[in-house]
């Protein structure tokens, strides 16, 4: 069985429970996540063993978020403890026509003033077979991304497959601070995670004709051609969400290995939970990849993956790959008695 | 006014809170059901005054279900006490595209090792114009199931009214097993309620084409001659669920008088509690046949007592005949102020 | 900026948690409301300096009532205190098939027992540009009727514009009793808010041809006109709205100033709390009127403030113009982070 | 088995959670009780055939009411219906240093203006051999003073057992108006269920030396001795509490049989619902002397009925007879396991 | 009515309900507080108008700390806009054996980084009476302390009398640094709110004899005496602790005026939350000063302020004067009805 | 670092919140636990690499539990998965006069049928120090003792120490049936935790005079010699609990290493929850041989982890072994900020 290691920050949500608004709510549900936490926590419950790197305070919080990785099978054996704050971040979630609503506040994080130093990379990524991270990580701090790039070359060196997800979050950084970063580290990815507006608008890439002019899958073949011809990646793995109300969406998968394209089915989902949803699509995709499935099972497992976890309260898709195929091989919603 | 017994398990369903998935949840909400449990509390709050026979052990859990029942005015008089435990189930309750799904903890409870002895048939009987039991019953133990035959020929002989629920549930038995049992007691009964693949695929009932090549009352009429011929009950009560997704669902109620088939309106419900609609269903018609409404109003009142427990938590339908009868005759969803 | 003055009862609200019913149910939501505090409420929050006149009793829950009021910037500096009880509603919220029912429970209030003398109308009113006032409070006795009509008539005298939501509840008194007292006070009213139904079923007003058989804008250019020959206000302001499920409607607004009718966007909404969306349509009306918007922002900012409350627990609109305006604005339900 | 019938006003009670004060509040409790509602529920648990006479609106929150005191066995047959409101009382739980504070809002409640013709005295009284009615009752109304004497001297005469719980509450009535009533109905008593206070401060009774200066057994012998030779009553029943902390008391029944004066066990008592203790105490004292208990027994039970109340949440004290038997026979605290 | 100003961080705390651990919590309560926050929302609803300086992130958490300031009274509008974040804590609530924890998380909020150019001071002077700071203040960050010096400069040439309350948080900084910077503001002050140990162990003031050797009022009228010499203090204010565990302590006040020492009832209190009982010492003390009450009520209402303060849930205190009052006059915990 | 193993049943406690009783919850808390799960989990997060050997069934509850032991680092890979059910047991938590009830649900669990074949000892033994077993597991099932018998007498012959703790339940078994099997597996038995009537009433043992006669550690010294007599013990470890109320006890450790009697400090304890304390204390011990404490500090650990445990809400000890030492190191309960 092939092994993991993602690169993160652990993020803290605190959320109004019942969609109440921030204001006027005297208890908050309180959610443990991230970007990479919650791919490697997908991918530790469908079998992959994978090891979280990341950076928390040397107190009760960083040790309760150590107790929740654990939880779900996650390696938390080679985290770092210092610092003095764990990221947070404050969601109001929305409903029908009022939309979800995020605070940051994940400044002078741990992750975000984390050095070099204190990882041990040659026993970090042994017998380890991919490198995943996203570009959340990348843009905490400027310590984070050149830790982040260190740790994306010293992957590639050593053989692993390096998986990148975009994540751009304009709350975060603008379209040039991001481009200016990922130019720095795209030359070191194989499996790219990114929707079409990230490839157009930050890495600046002009399909033929614009999406509303011509077929949709045309559409994405001509644009990964381009993106291909540039970056040479091995994979790009899209999806593409149609955002009718803020608790009803459609959802698909798309993927292209470099030469053809394939698209998963279409869900229409009433959510729970909107946050994560990406990144249980990244978790799918690694997991059907990691355990060599066919390309058809791919899209659909990291597909049912992410439209899985929009029913899940909480950043993690709490799952076995056992209900993720459940979800898109049988498709009845029937009580299971 | 009529009067009306029911015979089976009462049952403790354990539920996470708001949709949450089993693993992780720190809390379950405590609901009392059973399939006949249910029956007997929408009844007894429809105005029919309905006795519950079960056992239940004789301690503080035991004593609880009893408060329960009688909260919802069930005569509980009959109820043996002994054994040493309720049985359970955990429930972890679905939505969109996450089916809801059941785990059984029910063998070896108090009904499932009830004796006969415990019972005095003749007090039970007495002034009772029509007996219910569903074949979850006959498949919780082989005891159970000599007590519920037992029940069921007595009744007759005293002249009840034998209504049967097959309520199939293959996490309990095989198609097979309940074949058996079900051959066993069919004779007695008067008023069955069963889906078509119940008669298909338990009794191996085949109509002429199947659902897909013909219209679908004409299916029904077939089929149900069928049925009729072989076991000549005085009425075949069904419904014709659409399952959307976990939490949406198309409901119809469709009866046949041994003559004629009648179909409700039908009613797109958005779900808040999927557990106990066919038991409201059960109810709703018996409510209607006991008070000797017309056949129009049988199948419309039964429908609606099952579309509306879907929006009602728990397994209980909580409602007044009246709030039934509001739903199908005035069709109005603005708030009563 | 102008500023405005309200004058309605204080109620509170007890709603059992998580769409149960009152029977059975052990918590109650307690939730502050009533039709023009909700306008008040809606209105401080736009920015707009507003009053509310009320009574409350000298007890801790009359002063919890105005900790409330001041927690969303409402001026409680005219509020008299006396009288032995708050006016109470319990509500069960309904979901899909089952409509949400109303106990009301609002006799004897303080408010409803309210005399002139405790109010300095010239204080009140000294810097005022608007006072609005519900039918409600004219139905919830002949003393609050005497009350609010003598406010409508200072009002007027003193030169601020006077709003009038007609706000009919069946609930509350018959429409014939509450034609008889809006006959006396629609002099004073400029601007009129009430549904086409209070005009032909309250008022007597009879279009040329019933809704069914004509264009909808025709039926209420034409209604809206005969109205306006009779009382000259200077705005008519309605909203339409299609019951699909006591949890799913369909709303828009549409106004009338006289010469022309503006419709806003029409909203699907998935509801979170029904309660007070009327009021907020009100308040936004009214923060659009005060502001001196055009007509086309008046109709689009009141019906997304209606929409928005839909989606918002309790009976007040919790939001900001802004929020509101990017509803009608931006149109975009995606996570904002 | 003797059978006993209460009248008395069934109240709601709604408290704050987690001993939170009143304001700021945003979820109540909802507590039914009421003190005969809590003496005929202690009663039919103990195994007394208890009937309640009450009156209660007609609507979801009556049914409610009535669903719950089934849940406890009560009888609630002769349970007039109609009136507008249920009686309220809104509790601040205090704690420590900080006392219990009570908002009531029970004026024009249903059984405040319920009349004598609503009730047939005889279906009421049949077969039933106590009669039980409290001070709180003569005090809601001139209405309910009038049903109350009716229905104590009505007892008499059919020759049930009189029993009497003085219950006088300071912001219900005054002292004065207390005596004017009681002295009309005390002719009618066979049991009185009385503090020191309400024989000195009420009814005028002056013991020869004052409670500070003397044995305190010889003062209660003294003051009861006077008070059996102006009223003849057959049992006084008091509690002696001392009043450590909101949340700490001592606690002791003392009981005299007109020649004999019995104490029992002095309970300290860590506090978690100090409501209903009284009626606790009475349906102990109530239960001993139907079932012939000796009386040492008699005023064991009572005062560890009111014990036990104490450490339940609610005013109704949730024990059957032998868990109340337990605590005052064995004195273990140790879990049973 | 004398008027009041404070300066000081408003602080967000988290705390695990029921009084659980950190790990394992998946809710937070959400209670807003802070030193100076706590302190001017006791004496607003005192009755004394009071002014809080401070600064808020202009997002929506900011937002929601001001409504929560205007629900209890306290006048917002000084309150400066700005910054990334609110100060937060999270505190693990103890019990009995297990001593309270805190983990401050208060680094770079909005308020450490408020300039002075963000504030009109003749504007927030004009009308006060008295301003209050803590020793918190001081310590947040070098511009925070420069701040406050400011403001107690300005405060102090405008006429206003200086409180300052020590409040050494040993996680906050050293006694070293503390010292440092108290000594650059104790010229300042009028009422100084300090522990004997602040004066001994901060200010390295040697009593004659230590505590254990002697009277404790002699120690203290010894201690005091010297302070004043050296600073001149109008009053000293003190509160004498007893930790018997971590749920119940024994409180008393102390107050110095510089010639005589009063001292308070003292309490022995059940906790319910210990947080911010000091900020309602300091509030009751000032409350008694404004309104120019004996000194002898002067440590009577401080100490019952605090004494009740520790029964109430939350940071602040929740009270009115009355209520302070009649625990340290009445002395009654018996339920109030 | 020494390693340990236990082996017991993984129980599932469901408890009504607040304290409420059974009758009337609509809610249990979930909480995991089981005599050696208890044991286990505390001595993981003191820092002992423990494996904990169960059975638990192959459904999502069953991997609710395994993700439960992993939050807290218990090692789970030797974990048998089969059977049907886990153990369940329903505690009423008591509260002053109010003793704690339990209802077992165990029979039938995986546990109790689990068979030898399903281990592989030599892998679960390998590199561990200790086995730790309790007489629960003796208790559950004749299956169980076989098991638990075979991996006493293995984890002998492989030179790991045995642990047994008495831990008799008189709902389990009777103290005949207790005996039977205890003196089949004592002569295993390194290390014993047993109360000083396990060793009088169970095993027989006669002290020379009872312990109401004599001073109380001249009659350890007795009863501990003539134990260590007959079965040669190297530590007899014993608790003393004084149960004032069902939530408040005095609790001391006294340990005897075959010569000297330890004693800790005696803690007086108000108690939130009393489950899981004497694992606790053997736990705490067991930390203290397996890091080769002294005899003084064995005790003392002992007795503050079963002191912080009764403060601890659920059946396990979330603490590390600092957060121990500190309670009887420091003995301050002040709020640690």
């Amino acid at each position: 069985m092939k092994k993991a290691v993602t690169l993160g920050e652990a993020l803290l949500r605190l959320t109004p429970p019942g969609r109440n608004r921030l204001i006027g709510s005297n208890m908050f549900e309180v959610i443990y996540g991230g970007s990479e936490v919650n791919v490697a926590v997908a991918l530790s419950q469908f079998g992959i063993d994978t090891s979280l790197i990341t950076r928390l305070p040397d107190h009760d919080l960083g040790d309760a978020f150590i107790y929740k990785l654990r939880e779900f099978g996650v390696d938390t054996s080679h985290i770092a403890r210092g610092g003095e704050r764990i990221g947070l971040y404050f969601l109001e979630a929305g409903y029908s026509v009022r939309p979800s609503k995020v605070i940051y506040d994940r400044k002078h994080s741990a992750m975000a003033e984390a050095k070099i130093e204190e990882f041990d990379l040659d026993a970090i990524f042994a017998g380890r077979d991919l490198f995943h991270v996203s570009g959340i990580t990348l843009g905490i701090s400027e310590q984070a991304f050149q830790l982040a790039r260190t740790f994306m070359r010293r992957a590639k060196e050593k053989g692993l497959k390096v998986s990148f997800d975009f994540n751009y979050r304009s709350k975060l950084w603008s379209v040039e601070a991001a481009r200016e970063k990922f130019e720095q580290i795209l030359e070191y990815v194989d499996i790219a995670f990114a929707g079409h507006l990230d490839f157009t608008n930050i890495l600046g890439i002009k399909p033929d004709k614009p999406l509303e002019e011509r077929d949709i899958l045309d559409y994405y073949r001509d644009l990964y051609s381009k993106v291909q011809k540039m970056y040479n990646f091995e994979w790009i793995v899209s999806s593409i969400r149609n955002v009718e109300s803020a608790s009803k969406n459609q959802y698909q998968g798309i993927i292209w290995n470099g030469e053809q394209l394939y698209q998963s089915k279409s869900y229409t989902i009433d959510i729970i939970d909107r946050v994560g949803t990406g990144d249980a699509f990244t978790a799918g995709f690694l997991y059907a990849y990691l355990t060599n499935k066919d390309d058809e099972y791919k899209v659909q497992f990291a597909a049912a993956s992410a439209a899985l976890k929009h029913t899940i309260p909480g950043d993690m898709l709490v799952a076995t790959a056992a209900q993720v195929e459940n979800l898109f091989q049988s498709g009845s919603f029937q009580v299971q008695r």
